[in-house]
């Protein structure tokens, strides 16, 4: 969706996106799911950091010295994580307060304005996915409709970033299959499918990163059960052969 | 894309998307991205295995103790692994020959039929896109169009499987934006995007993993660039955090 305008502090994010529909001639549909960038998001709600008001703590000046970071940022990042899981140069990956596993605990530098400017992932993404739902949805009569707040995370084994889901409203954030057979009536080995985090990826694709396109619909799902946000998705550290052993 | 029959060992899987495309009222056009489940391009290739002509080695049966699973499988995992990331109960956690890391080596049970038969991953699934796409280019007045032979993964951090690429042809497999800048002006921190793992997550969303829609369209995409098969997607072990330390 094109014709969402620079976001700021306090913007009311819903009504530019409803905006945004009408310029794009969007007019949104039941079933309808809304992805939006953290980033935006962060920026309507004031996730934002003026690094030149942070005194970084000794640790960060040690992290930030590993691994090559400015130590503003890295007190940023640490405020942000529950865990660092690994710091080594140019890599800081963290475990956010969310749960989220991801670089630099999701803050950023990037499409944020004035370099001294750093956005935080939003406070509480599914609660941020669901007051967006909630302004969005008399446009669709009441719904079904799902928003979904993303955000670009890379992953171990493979190059590359993709978009993932950081908050979910309206839909559940994963596909349950468990006891279902397939074609051939075996049972199946795959039975949990990442469906919110796959619609974050589908968005991405219409997203990129220079244009400034925040915003994207996806239509043509359809969806059924529990809706529980976005921790369906997060693998709890005591399950995760990754962080048990790393 | 319904109207795919099932394929067996020796079918023409090109002549059968064709025939799919036209039941399904779906006419392939220029830029273009068909997915195909690794699943149906294995079964087309014969990359299957009869488990009863399968005898396991000692140190099959060592993982498969530790892992609970039938040591004939671990044997076909092993065949078709370079690499044992972690072996527990219920992880078996392999680099494939072709350099995918993924459980069970992308040694599958599920919609393959006979519960003493199972699938391994294309011999070469750049290959085989490349050949699909050959076969399709003729109806899309020589292109440009991309085919995708897409898997299921599980993800460290994150529950649940999301589609992911192991062979492609006819575009990029990374969109690499280093040097770009943001809306700001400010140099981008994210330069890599992993288009076409973001492509196969997008077509699970229509594929579902119980109904049979082993082949998906993708329409409205473009890219520019060098196409090089998947191995842009492979993260070398000497730049994997997670593979040095794991």
């Amino acid at each position: 969706m094109h014709g969402i305008p620079d976001i700021s502090p306090g913007d009311d994010l819903a009504a530019l996106l409803v905006a945004g529909c009408a310029e794009s001639g969007i007019r949104l549909q039941r079933w309808d799911v809304v992805v939006v960038t953290q980033k935006v998001v962060s920026k309507a709600e004031g996730a934002l950091v003026d690094l030149a008001a942070i005194e970084p703590s000794s640790r960060a000046r040690e992290l930030a010295a590993i691994v090559g970071y400015d130590p503003r940022v890295v007190e940023v990042v640490m405020r942000e994580s529950i865990e660092v899981l690994r710091a080594e140069p140019g890599v800081l990956l963290c475990v956010t307060r969310h749960g989220h596993v991801t670089a630099n605990a999701g803050v950023d530098h990037s499409n944020v304005g004035g370099v001294e400017l750093v956005s935080v992932l939003p406070d509480d993404p599914d609660a941020s996915a669901g007051h967006l739902r909630s302004e969005l949805l008399p446009l669709v009569d009441g719904g079904p409709l799902a928003v979904i707040v993303c955000d670009s995370f890379g992953r171990p084994f493979r190059v590359g970033t993709v978009n993932v889901a950081v908050g979910v409203a309206g839909m559940p954030a994963i596909s349950d299959y468990q006891g279902a057979r397939d074609t051939y009536d075996q049972p199946l080995q795959t039975t949990v499918l990442a469906s919110a985090d796959e619609v974050a990826a589908a968005a991405d694709l219409v997203m990129g990163k220079v244009e400034r396109v925040p915003v994207a619909v996806l239509r043509g799902l359809r969806w059924e059960g529990e809706e529980t946000g976005v921790a369906p998705l997060l693998r709890p550290k005591s399950k995760d052969i990754f962080r048990r052993t790393g």
